[in-house]
């Protein structure tokens, strides 16, 4: 399977999408910012991840700035986030989606990536990963906050479980399209849940239970 | 126009040292910092925009970090700002014209380079105004603050038009002195307009305007 | 020396399993982290360094992402950290201790690994600071803190001393163990006596003194 598979560029504009109307909602949600401003945050999180990966995979330049479906692809969500998203700026739940749909996305199609380019296993699983969280993990520093990854129910957890599904697929001969959604579809549900039910992971042992709403 | 034309760099390291004294005199004005920390913060700015774009273009290692000139001159800008500072922290306008300066001449010898490494003409305005915004914002994420160009007056536009004048300079065969200069020239005048005025780019439709003024 | 020489693998080891440990425990000390937080704390403090260094000098994929090693000793010292550090949340000492070893480690194996790579004699003590601040300072921006190199006493001049030292004997021929640990030890010595007596690099002349203890 090649990074040029029109399963693997599908679910990764797929992702770019989700991720750029999330950034850029998030951006009219938390700060006051402007139309250019609202077009970066939403460019950044959209495509954040998948450069970071490429810097890691060695796939200078990145993928995700060199072809221009990318950029039109997060442009293009941003933009649509900055004219109708005022409606939603109340409404949180539409940032959750859209944020997990990127995460699940994201953590199957940078996994893949990284396999192709002949990484390790426990490397492919990081980076498949990091290249989910790492638009949103940008947008939280460029907007002030701590990154949603380090604090927030089972964030990286399902990110983790799908590349890990996406690698063991690959080392076993089964990797496709039914995998590979399978994997997105794994990871969408055990973060949507978090959020359902404020899952965390496990906090450190003799933790102060207090902390937890201070 | 390959790297290495005198114009090119004698611009480049024009924004290094406008850069290097606007990021010493903010780590001075904005944070309790020794020596250490206003030359860090002077360097990181000056330096940090154009070692984004060569990380993007892939022109590793960074030209900004192996060539002794550009370190000489970020350093040295950074410690005539550490040394006499002092007397200008209470002014904010050295700060804005430097960095005004620095974006203009950024916006123009990031595009330019970008061009020389093969990049595509959208690709080339982006990493114009990536080269421009890069180290400002790389400066107020290491002093905690919403990166400028998320918040501020025409801070990205007038580096995005710039980038397009030296493109479109470019493709038509025209770059030069004289192009590079004007459009230098029409980014620092949209940008001290926009500070003399407070412009603004558009906000998202339907927004309270009391948010202006919280 | 080659990067595969023993003595540089196990001294940067060392300095790895120092910054996951120090990274872990901050993360402990500072936020409400779950599991998750706290190994991606460590490692990105463990790792964030070296990971800087290779983008410089152009060494993608980067070494401390690539080789397990370094990835299982990162791991390690953050889940024995969030295992047993609870305990020592209320200490600061073993935090500094830690990040002050870490400092002198990768300060040594970040300017000997540069200069592998053939970079300038200015350059090549740079990167050993970059490499030895760089983890500290992501761990910083993603806690929402001004990074220490910005704002502590004595903690990028120490890292740049034992840079200089390294480089100093690599060029005069007398590079290895010995001088690898001294080089290391001065460092440590100073950050220590730095933050025993608050000890702080020059601030810009005129400042006033009441800014110290605001």
């Amino acid at each position: 399977m090649t990074t040029e598979s029109p399963l693997l560029l599908a679910l990764d504009l797929g992702g770019t999408f989700a991720f750029a109307l999330n950034g850029a909602l998030s951006a009219i949600r938390v700060a006051r910012l402007d139309v250019v401003g609202v077009l970066t945050l939403g460019m950044v999180t959209a495509l954040g991840g998948g450069i970071i990966r490429d810097v890691f995979i060695d796939a200078l330049p990145p993928a995700t700035f060199s072809d221009w479906r990318y950029l039109v692809v997060a442009a293009a969500g941003s933009l649509i986030a900055f004219v109708f998203g005022w409606r939603l700026t109340r409404l949180s739940r539409p940032i959750l989606v859209l944020d997990a749909a990127g995460l699940s996305l994201f953590a199957v199609t940078g996994a893949s990536k990284a396999l192709d380019f002949g990484v390790g296993t426990g490397q492919a699983v990081i980076l498949g990963a990091i290249t989910a969280v790492g638009g949103g993990t940008l947008r939280d520093v460029l907007t002030g906050r701590v990154p949603v990854v380090l604090r927030s129910e089972l964030y990286a957890i399902p990110a983790l479980l799908a590349a890990t599904v996406v690698v063991v697929a690959d080392r076993t001969g089964v990797y496709g399209l039914p995998a590979a959604l399978a994997a997105a579809l794994l990871c969408f549900g055990i973060r949507m849940l978090g959020v359902r039910y404020h899952l965390d992971a496990p906090r450190p042992p003799g933790e102060r239970h207090d902390w937890d709403e201070p």
